[in-house]
């Protein structure tokens, strides 16, 4: 059993303020100075005063207030060593700091099978008594949403898997418009050939992203060509294969809108693996921005989606949940726009030539 | 005021399971399923309690034990949005999980001066009844520490920016070592002429690995050039504009030991620049295996230092510390280890000819 610090620290009794001040010389302001941890204090008064807090077993009253439970949101998360929960985790810790609001991160969804949550996970919120939670990147059962129905304990979706049910409150990126965009900026550069690396089907976001660049297509009076899209299942190893099949068409696109930036990097390598060189050849678009874009060579022109924004905005729909009202507009979608870099050019011979 | 949902969940009395399970027309360890999350409820059936539930006001009595303060730990890190923190976070997370602990996480040290967390979030920490307290990167205040002290808040820092002072539990690198390793594979490819971009002098990390980049050329019974040591001050840009310097030297490096990864960007950006190319003309070695160094083209070769391990190390003394043990020897070092990748190769031509 792990006993905890506040147990130890929790005794009242013991000398006052005024006796420790007494005994190590000072007034009792000073003694009270370093108690709390002031700075204006000269370091051998502070030794004098530390030494008797010592000497005479001074215990502070802890100011945590066991009637009252601790103001704690969670944030649970699909894994932590990745730049997109880092970008994420930012934005909420920052706006909860504002709020004076502390945040419980976990990993709870990469412990259990598809982005779920595991059961013990709910178990301990409801036991700490969490004012709310913020899921990333989350699938969750119809008795998971049940049950955070029942515990009456508001919640918030950033970025959801799925379609939540209706009336689950979340926030996303405008992924179709990035899908737009990102084709636009591959058409105006004289592109015609453009293939797309998209994620899992299932993916609202990947979903929209294609779609946004079929709408792109469309408007530009050009019809998709089946075998330009690929699934690259927001996995690297996979849109380097992808990227291999895509080079193997008897007519291989000379552009490729890849719905992730992870899969981007996959697509580089696929593509230095044929001794082609990125614009020059081939024209590659990203998603997301994670700060990795800029360090391919040459950096990745890709679509910006506001992470830690996206996750402050999540919290502070959150915040007024807490505060009992329930924020009209199921999702709020904040918007994406292009980062040009240096992976994109117009193509290297005129189409049709 | 943000009112918690654990004060409204917080209300006892109110109709009984029993009563909840007859109104639903099923039996009572059915209605305890749904109340619990668990999976094995028909939907139609789950549907029915539910709606049972809310007609009635059911209100789960919480687990929540006011009387003992929740189990939680302190995580203060110095930013949130840096892959850096990400792989620290992945392995506090972990071993917490593993122990029964949540992770309070906060980024105290990127909101005050010079990575010392504020006063405010002292505060919280003691309000809330914090079991322990991880610090990464972190430099603490003389009365920062006597604060700690004297809360008999057991913490533990993981890579301190500078020497802590005795008596206190911390968790590194062995830096020195991988400055060696580092070195000693440049050597082994045939480098003389091996440059250092290091990071701020006082950061205890930055001293080691430049000392023991002098141990191995020491070792090979090269003397250190003054020329060659440039301080990049663990930042991009800056170690940017050293790389240039070193290239306007009259004999410059063939070969640089970068102290991380990221300002191994600069570097290799700086290089670019030059028309260099690596490592045919020049070969650079990096520091941390950040996730990023497989984004660079060539492949970045760097020291890998063990950032979820270290992490997860420190979790399991500030553990040992919470149960009253307090562990021996005050520094744990992990080692380090070169990850061959595609930065380094033989100098272009012999030194000397």
């Amino acid at each position: 059993m792990v006993r905890t610090a506040s147990t130890d620290a929790g005794v009242t009794g013991g000398p006052t303020l005024a006796v420790v001040a007494r005994e190590a010389g000072v007034s009792v302001p000073t003694a009270s100075k370093v108690v709390n941890g002031r700075e204006d204090v000269a370091p051998e008064t502070r030794r004098r005063v530390t030494e008797a807090l010592d000497r005479l077993g001074y215990v502070r009253r802890p100011r945590f207030d066991a009637s009252r439970p601790p103001r704690l949101i969670d944030l649970v998360v699909h894994s932590l060593d990745s730049s997109w929960s880092g970008a994420v985790l930012h934005g909420v810790e920052e706006a909860a700091h504002d709020a004076g609001l502390d945040v419980v991160v976990s990993a709870a969804l990469s412990r259990s099978r598809v982005d779920r949550p595991q059961r013990g996970w709910l178990d301990r919120l409801t036991a700490r008594g969490s004012s709310g939670v913020l899921f990333n990147l989350a699938e969750l059962t119809g008795s998971q949403y049940a049950w955070l129905e029942q515990q009456r304990t508001p919640f918030v979706m950033i970025d959801p898997v799925v379609e939540p049910p209706p009336g689950v409150v979340s926030v996303g990126a405008a992924n179709w418009q990035g899908g737009v965009t990102a084709t636009e900026h591959l058409l105006a550069l004289g592109h015609e050939r453009i293939a797309v690396i998209a994620g899992p089907r299932r993916r609202m976001c990947s979903g929209a992203r294609v779609a946004g660049y079929r709408s792109a297509l469309a408007s530009a009076g050009l019809a998709p060509r089946p075998e330009y899209l690929r699934d690259g299942g927001f996995d690297e190893s996979v849109a380097h294969r992808r990227t291999h099949e895509l080079l193997d068409l008897p007519e291989p696109p000379t552009a490729v809108f890849v719905c992730s930036d992870r899969m981007a990097l996959g697509v580089c390598l696929a593509l230095a693996e044929r001794g082609l060189e990125v614009p020059r050849d081939i024209s590659v678009v990203g998603f997301d921005d994670l700060p990795e874009a800029r360090w391919t060579t040459p950096a990745l022109t890709t679509v910006r989606q506001p992470l830690a924004e996206m996750a402050a905005t999540g919290l502070r729909l959150l915040l007024r949940m807490m505060d009992g009202e329930h924020p009209e507009g199921t999702r709020t979608e904040l918007s994406t726009r292009l980062v040009e870099r240096a992976s994109t050019a117009p193509p290297r011979r005129p189409p049709g030539t």
